[in-house]
């Protein structure tokens, strides 16, 4: 299926006192990959939003493999691993050259913003094939 | 005029690679302390945004005297200094003990939805005196 | 095992442009709520850092049930389900009212400034009893 | 003197209920263009931090013109305005297109492990010329 990388540079004010990459910022990362993924394929996901349609995170299961450090240049490898009626899956992997420092999988859901589940448009399923 | 004090704790997440509390984080504390002091008033921000109307932050200037680390139990201090027709000032001091670690001012604009200045509704003033 | 329970207040800073509190915030609170359960048993991380031995986040597992919004105040509970010679297991769920909004369960290993694994050390052990 | 310009992509996370970049995070996104400009005068600000000095923000001055929403390209530009013997002062200015969103002013000052104010040394000084 689909996969995108994108490079994301560790800012000063993501590290914590253990001078390390602090847990909590991957999940922003890996919704950068979900962004960037999406715009490869051509997709918008602001548009989507201003539609009046909304991906909502379900669940994430991460790993954390090794350290990351301020100024580190990764690179977040994001792949959409399933996709069905209302829920889609993706699967990201996060390298500081060859070496691998986190993995995770997330599920969405397709949401109104009454937060009510909803099938995932025609455009943006066009836009996962 | 009016004045809160409100207890934070500062969270590991909120340290950086120095080991110090980061600079930004004071800016969402100061948040709080507005939310506060304004809740001690019988004001509800929460309510004044369903009903359309937000504050935006126009200007923020800030001192950092001395460094807060990880699990530090700070005391915020939140003045109203200014009320005009469209505009709010806050000043904010952040001690730990007697020792002050950071002071700010702030000037917030009241706007709708489209981000046009409106005047501060009645009730929001009432809460201000 | 031992359990803890604390409040948060969700900070504007930590919502989203869905209106929501952003996921990624979980994780710092979860963060507090280990904190906090090891502060309640006489334990001082902030001291055991000072010592040169870190907790460093191996895995966590998330799911978000309900989202919350800005100015809930959410009950956090914090629970250490399991003790290894290395690794900590904490189970976290959060509570707006009596409505679950998330669970979490997250695994915590013991290392020393150069990020090698050690075991934990009797004086922490002490204090998961 | 000294002006870079580096392009942000506004992150769904740093996104608040109001549909802005929250205000919080310039802090952050202007400490990437300090990081940014020093690397591309040859200086290296982790290799500084691992020697043992660092640079503390003294004072920051925010004035925002315009809200920056989700997945906005943003063009930050970073001036270093004044060096001193122990003070960086730099201006900061983001952009969305033509049109001006934030302006900023900050001080920083050059501190030890102990946080003792420390001439800036020379490589840095290099650095800045």
């Amino acid at each position: 299926m689909q996969q995108h990388e994108t490079e994301i540079r560790v800012r000063y004010s993501e590290t914590d006192a253990m001078g390390f990459l602090h847990h909590s910022n991957y999940l922003s990362y890996y919704e950068v990959g979900r962004t960037e993924l999406f715009r490869s394929r051509g997709g918008d996901y602001r548009a989507m939003e201003e539609g009046g349609l909304f991906f909502v995170v379900v669940s994430f299961d991460c790993r954390f493999h090794r350290p990351a450090r301020y100024d580190d240049l990764l690179r977040l490898q994001t792949e959409l691993v399933k996709v069905g009626a209302v829920k889609l899956e993706h699967e990201y992997s996060v390298y500081r050259g060859d070496k691998l420092l986190a993995t995770a999988r997330s599920v969405l859901a397709c949401v109104n913003r009454e937060g009510q589940v909803q099938r995932i448009p025609e455009d943006v399923l066009e836009a996962t094939r």
